[in-house]
């Protein structure tokens, strides 16, 4: 029998404990022992859970807990998780967490103190969800040398653009239609200001990398700026637009990583990844791209991740699993202003096409009444993109949006 | 240092000591110890490859050779390979394997055999190539009751499927187009009569339900009598067609395991998966579906999946991975005449809409010119199918051809 503690009883801590209750049977056949959950901790009541005898309001109850050998961070936010997460660690316990934020913030001191315990620190739930992504890139692609991944990290914009995309929606109704069917907050703005898919894209680069990228040091757009027009636009230039996290390794051993919306063609596979599903593409040098997709979040799909890390801690509870990076001070990071892309671009003005052309050289273009112009350029460095756009812009030309195209 | 001995030194076998030579330095950080080829079997002499002077002809080399914890399999077929797998399991040396042919044949007898000697027998590469699924299945899916794997599992037939599509090329035309570029064999049988895309089924069937599942319990159809018509008229029903395997939990515990072409609509993510690529969807009853996606074949993909299990047996030298099955006798997989689906059928003759609609009720029918016409069904056991389509056969209505439908 192993013993577990559950620090946080909402959406995932409840779906951790019903899996665990539930499927007693398949996880005894997989480990061959009981996971028994000991202690759940939680400031509310839940007197009508079947563990109802097992709550607790007071952390040292758990820590002091020596037969507690694995415990679930599934509280959300900084703090006390990071403190709680760190004082279990450095008491010799495993720990499992779903929290991106935390992995994102503090990941490299945690894998740290894990490592110099010789204890497990694992956090598949924390991005994409149900999805399987931490282990598959960390233990099947360890045979590849990861030249970039791409993804559609956060299903509630993916929800909003779907509903954009396919049934000519605006941002704002989009956005109430989620928080109406529960797929966005009251407070959205760390969905669509692209914070959580920036934390994610964190995550994945520090491990495909090895040196920790902390969220402020990557450039992020949300979607709030997003337009029907662009939408509209997108299409007609054979894309769809989506919010993506990208880290692409450079010839140099610098890094680009960024979060941001970007036109997809149709025929890229993150293309049909709609609604509130996620999608993860990594192109490794022997595999070639490899996509995970399914469901990014929810309770039974980020529980059901989080009790197969328990799983993996129940049988390495003498071994440690190897996952770590090192702390990072982003000097393997390149400048947003050097960082390359294809532009799509909606002005207003007179002859923009031919303006446009005689800064950026070939472009594609797409002329609508009223002297509204959309067109795409070449790659180039953002800064120089920035650069012609003002020089567009002094030329009499009213830039209405710019979106990057992505080559995915 | 770990030694190893990879039997057979064809495509896989090449890719698989290329990987283990050229990222030596990763897999070194990965688990802190050195992985050295000692041996490499093959009848042939390769004198310009780098580890020349490894080589030998004579198993017994191998066999005998106590420093070899682990011994790779990639000679494909089904002997030798099974006798020289058995020997090395029962002498206590792990096995890694990417051959299909031999898990879809012996994994109950060699599963059990690596159970009793506590050793791992993995076989990553036999499903999906370069894609992450058996262990991803069988980790990060252990939390999930898995109710449906359904996947296009042979990138040969998926590439000459896609030329059919997408540029309206004939059968023959496409299947000497994927023979011309490598993708199809000489002898292309095993692919275009689905028996390969059958192994594979077989394996995920017998992993996710526990009981194996031999490639003659299987309907198998392949895609030799897919013609141009079908892929127009299917098109216009909203679907492509694909060869699928699919296997499916029924509520009386009984599986529901098929290969056959089958038409797949648009919107299902496995609609979008072309050309040589492979897709596999697993539907957990707490994740959801998830989809894998990438390259089926190939020399690095496949090798790459390949170290990825040797790896894990270099971490697992003194532990087993749980990865188990046992044998089956096919008494829990239903007669395929029970096997439910929704049909397609493509028909000529007087009447045939009004004819059809009196034998199967409500159906979608689309007529052409030449008093041909092609019409769904709704769902019914295939039995039931049959009778009636010989019904409306004896009515005076020729068949031209009939296709299952995926509700994938």
């Amino acid at each position: 029998m192993v013993s577990v503690a559950i620090m946080g009883h909402g959406v995932v801590g409840s779906g951790v404990a019903e899996i665990l209750l539930t499927h007693k049977q398949k996880l005894f056949a997989s480990i061959g022992e009981e996971i028994y959950i000991k202690k759940v901790l939680d400031l509310r009541e839940f007197p009508d859970s079947p563990i109802a005898d097992r709550f607790t309001k007071d952390f040292e109850e758990i820590i002091n807990d020596l037969e507690i050998r694995i415990v679930v961070e599934v509280m959300g936010g900084l703090h006390p998780a990071y403190e709680f997460v760190k004082r279990c660690l450095k008491a010799g316990k495993s720990v499992v967490t779903s929290n991106k934020e935390l992995v994102a913030a503090y990941g490299a001191e945690l894998l740290e103190i894990a490592r110099v315990e010789n204890v497990n620190f694992l956090f598949e739930a924390s991005v994409g969800g149900g999805i399987p992504i931490i282990r598959p890139m960390n233990q099947c692609l360890v045979a590849n040398i990861v030249d970039e991944v791409a993804g559609i990290l956060n299903g509630t914009t993916n929800f909003i653009l779907t509903k954009m995309i396919e049934d000519g929606m605006q941002f704002r109704d989009a956005l109430r239609l989620a928080q109406e069917l529960g797929f966005a907050e009251r407070n959205p703005s760390a969905d669509i200001e692209g914070h959580d898919a920036c934390r994610k894209i964190c995550i994945l680069a520090s491990m495909a990398f090895g040196k920790h990228v902390y969220p402020d040091m990557v450039h992020t757009e949300g979607i709030t700026g997003i337009t029907l027009e662009d939408v509209k636009y997108a299409e007609k230039f054979g894309c769809v637009i989506k919010l993506i996290g990208r880290v692409k390794k450079l010839k140099n051993g610098m890094i680009d990583i960024i979060t941001a919306p970007m036109l997809v063609p149709f025929k890229s596979q993150l293309a049909n990844i709609d609604n509130e599903f996620n999608g993860i593409m990594v192109r490794g040098d022997c595999t070639g791209d490899v996509v995970f997709y399914g469901k990014g979040a929810g309770k039974l799909p980020t529980a059901s991740a989080v009790v197969a890390d328990i799983v993996d801690c129940c049988t390495h509870l003498k071994q440690r699993r190897f996952l770590y990076w090192a702390d990072g001070k982003g000097d393997n990071i390149i400048n947003v202003n050097e960082s390359e892309f294809a532009m799509y671009v909606r002005a207003k003005g007179k002859d923009v096409a031919v303006k446009a052309e005689a800064l950026f050289g070939s472009i594609q273009s797409i002329n609508t009444p009223g002297k509204r112009t959309a067109f795409t350029t070449g790659k180039m460095p953002y800064g120089e993109f920035i650069k012609k756009i003002n020089k567009l812009s002094a030329d009499g030309v009213e830039i209405l949006s710019t979106i990057r195209i992505g080559d995915l």
